[in-house]
């Protein structure tokens, strides 16, 4: 079966972002005022599987060893049936 | 009233996404095998507006002045209160 997946992988609360406080700044600069602003990474996966919880297990591996950096980051995993 | 938006910017289609292609060989290489993998860059924003039109419309400007690049990116904008 043929799977979606919508991971996305963003920075622990607390943690400095840098590139969002850039973006913000500049945001400001051309007249638009946030009171905050945080980035994140996206990653849509299209993936076969046996199952749906086969297909999230494989997934949940591949944020932990390579898309999301575990001391860092937290991610979400959206999945569905394509 | 304070709203929360979750902006999208990903590539359009048919452009090529080399940083996806790169991470989805990658995963690859350690035994995940993927049908396809893009990437996308997320925004998520808090920002005081009069009604959620004038949110929506704020955010759409925000896209196409500075987030987004109109000739290579779609976007989508998720809007709730805070």
């Amino acid at each position: 079966m043929l799977y979606r997946a919508e991971i996305t992988v963003g920075l622990k609360k607390g943690m400095l972002d840098p590139e969002g406080t850039t973006i913000r700044r500049a945001l400001g600069h051309i007249g638009y005022k946030t009171e905050s602003l945080r980035t994140a990474k996206q990653f849509l996966i299209e993936l076969d599987a046996g199952s749906e919880e086969a297909a999230r297990s494989e997934l949940d591996e591949m944020c932990r060893r390579l898309l999301a950096n575990p001391v860092i980051h937290t991610y979400t995993i959206k999945l569905e049936e394509a």
